[in-house]
């Protein structure tokens, strides 16, 4: 990647008229771009004054002034994109934004790509790829659940946890690269038992990331929570309650059979998928058991399943084995309907569900829908996960690494020698630095910063 | 106006998404509040920091990270409104806005009315009311002429040209007072001579600012261009040919009168609004002189006119008389439908025309329009004017001021005593101060923050 000479600009905030609007210029001629145009009020030149100052004055076109300006003075490498960088606060009519990108172009500066400010940071090694990844999101997140995933990636949540592993391949990668010279010699560098430790170790790191993107992504799209149970349960009545429950949004998705439909809900930041499926019954009628099929499809790919019995016609007991032949990892039992029963024996019998969590509810007078939104939300907050992946592309890489990892593991295992050893060392390197960037290709990078806002 | 003693808070940037948002905080408690959610990275309050300067961190709300931002520094008096002002840069997500300013609620700030940044600003003597004022127009101003005037009265245009008279006037007055008190012993402290030229100054200043007015509202809500002339003559057509020259946004008024079709233009920055007249012709017919008595009226409010003609039925030397029929101040005569006619010999009867200014044109071919464009800009941008008058309060506390004066003149010029000329002087005065805002009620000046938007 090659390091850029042009200066850039861009206006930063939100398109449209504000009180204030920021437009951005960054490279190596940023500062002597902006003094072209600036009138400081106390006619000091911006390449006297120190990084991180302020500066109030005019930016003048020949003897027409265009705005009262403040200008932000960052100097490289202390910089977001570790160039000199410099802020024009100006008012923020759409007409001055204009006027005032027409004349920094004018001056020498060069529109800015979507994504260029963030790109220049990376390569000039402010940031690594997943953090650079992490400004679109937190940027683009609308809940409390997308924004937590992006804080903590920005922070540098995923490449903290892989560091450490990277460089201690490295270490070994390059022991086991070593005894390929002195092959003659038949000696090992690399310890085998430590290596296989520290394979084992990267392992558990990585599978772990991975198994979180399942969440992560869940949570980025909308976590799914299917609704299942007998006919007349009382499931459709149970999304209606629950949809009318929200506070935010609503979008209705039309299934993909008339026996499914989707409803995302809000619950306090966190989106929910909610997916109403078909009765489940044995059947003997053809139609019926396909959409009994596909309703299992939806309970297995969905992350929590709330599983609605109608005391009237299941008994309590029953329930465990039914819940059982669902194989589900998080079911939830909703006794509905318990406007129409003595709640407090209906309490009772809920014992006989030993570990399953339970709540008594009524969808038609949403008695006990609040207690069932918060566990919701708490299930999803409280995860075992430290860092949660929640990109695809993060996915794959990990996904690549972790196949050549168990790779090396089942070579030591079989006594390969170093040679054989190396290159699936080299893989699970190459996809490490995919993942963080230290390697990269211009189409990725491409790919990626394309996916920005222009000003970022 | 008491100085207020909260602290407020307001997104300041455009809202929704943007690479970043700017929220900001004045009042006594603005740094301190913003103390109790920052996390400098190198660990110093920002108590301890210098005015003018930028503050990377995190904002953090308990143990949870909201984001990653800038913080610039302002202490009073050097800043915006005179107060400490605390600007934190964050990434443009309109959900980190939503949490940023929630928080910085729940930490003692308040939200910020429209325009409330603004009003400190003005309270605490950072600039005088046509400034203030000035601000929401430049945010608004969507052209070059709107801007071009909101920048000029920001720098103070209107307060420059009138301060030194309202000393001069607050000087007399005082003399004049003084007079008062030593009644009983008839001595002059003011010299009626030189009070006398200073009111006659005082009048020319005040009559040239109120006559900008007629130019400086039409440059804010399009200048008004009357399209007039015989029937036939191609009125429509030129209209027709303008709109499809536009380079901005065109947007279609219903006429008033079925004969009367308005069409909004912005040429080279400036709005125009063409109006179409029905055919002038002397009639019999009693609708029809209604439509021209109207196109009449609609022609002396215009700014501008354009008389066209089509010279197959028009002799050149007869133009004069027509237009100086019309007693419009500002007339151009279009020789339309050249492309059927000889161009040279039309040229030269042109002479016949003496003062009046005149184009060739054809609107069906657009021949000779770019010139005309040209000109109608240039009769916008070269105005005998310094300053612009464009608010209606301004041309109303002018116009009383130049009452007051107007009396005060014939009262010295009637010999009338101190204490009658005092009272209008003390008028003058008055309506000066509510000009600036040097004199100004509670109610006037919520009037005018409430039209500022929020941030400002």
């Amino acid at each position: 990647m090659q390091i850029k000479t042009t200066t850039i600009v861009a206006t930063a905030t939100a398109s449209g008229k504000g009180a204030i609007a920021v437009v951005r210029l960054s490279g190596s001629k940023a500062i002597s771009i902006a003094n072209k145009v600036f009138r400081s009020k106390n006619n000091k030149a911006l390449s006297k004054q120190k990084s991180h100052t302020i500066h109030l004055g005019y930016i003048v076109q020949g003897n027409q002034t265009i705005d009262e300006v403040l200008i932000s003075l960052f100097k490289g490498p202390h910089s977001y994109t570790g160039e000199d960088v410099v802020e024009i606060s100006c008012h923020g009519s759409t007409y001055v934004q204009q006027q005032l990108i027409k004349l920094l172009l004018e001056k020498g500066a060069q529109l800015a790509e979507p994504g260029e400010f963030t790109q220049r940071a990376f390569i000039n090694g402010k940031m690594d790829l997943t953090q650079a990844e992490a400004v679109a999101d937190l940027i683009a997140s609308e809940g409390e659940a997308a924004h937590r995933i992006a804080i903590q990636q920005l922070r540098g949540g995923i490449s903290n946890q892989l560091d450490q592993l990277r460089k201690q391949l490295i270490n070994f990668a390059s022991l086991v690269e070593l005894e390929l010279d002195f092959s003659e010699e038949d000696v090992d560098f690399a310890d085998r038992n430590e290596l296989e430790k520290l394979l084992h170790q990267a392992q558990n790191t990585i599978k772990l990331l991975i198994d979180s993107f399942t969440l992560g992504n869940a949570m980025k799209q909308g976590v799914p929570v299917a609704i299942a149970g007998k006919p007349n349960a009382g499931k459709s009545s149970l999304l209606n309650a629950l949809v009318q429950d929200e506070k935010a949004i609503v979008s209705e998705i039309a299934g993909t059979t008339r026996d499914s439909i989707e409803d995302n809900v809000t619950i306090d930041g966190i989106q929910f998928r909610f997916i109403d499926t078909a009765g489940l019954r044995d059947t003997e009628d053809t139609i019926e058991s396909i959409g009994v099929q596909k309703a299992r499809t939806k309970i297995s790919n969905a992350q929590i399943l709330l599983y609605v019995v109608d005391p009237a016609f299941t008994k309590i007991s029953e329930i465990n084995k039914e819940i059982k032949e669902l194989q589900h990892q998080n079911p939830l039992v909703l006794i509905n309907k318990i406007d129409l029963h003595d709640v407090d024996k209906l309490y009772e019998q809920t014992e006989s569900l030993q570990n399953l969590d339970s709540f008594l509810i009524s969808a038609v007078t949403g008695l006990g829908l609040d207690k069932l939104c918060e566990h919701l939300v708490r299930l999803v907050k409280h995860t075992k996960y430290d860092t949660i992946v929640s990109s695809s592309r993060h996915h794959h890489e990990l996904n690549q690494t972790l196949t050549a990892i168990i790779a090396v593991r089942e070579g030591l295992a079989n006594g390969l020698t170093g040679d054989l050893l190396a290159v699936d060392l080299r893989s699970a390197l190459h996809h490490l630095g995919m993942l963080t960037g230290s390697v990269s290709s211009d189409e990725l990078l491409g790919n990626i910063f394309a996916n920005f806002c222009i000003g970022k």
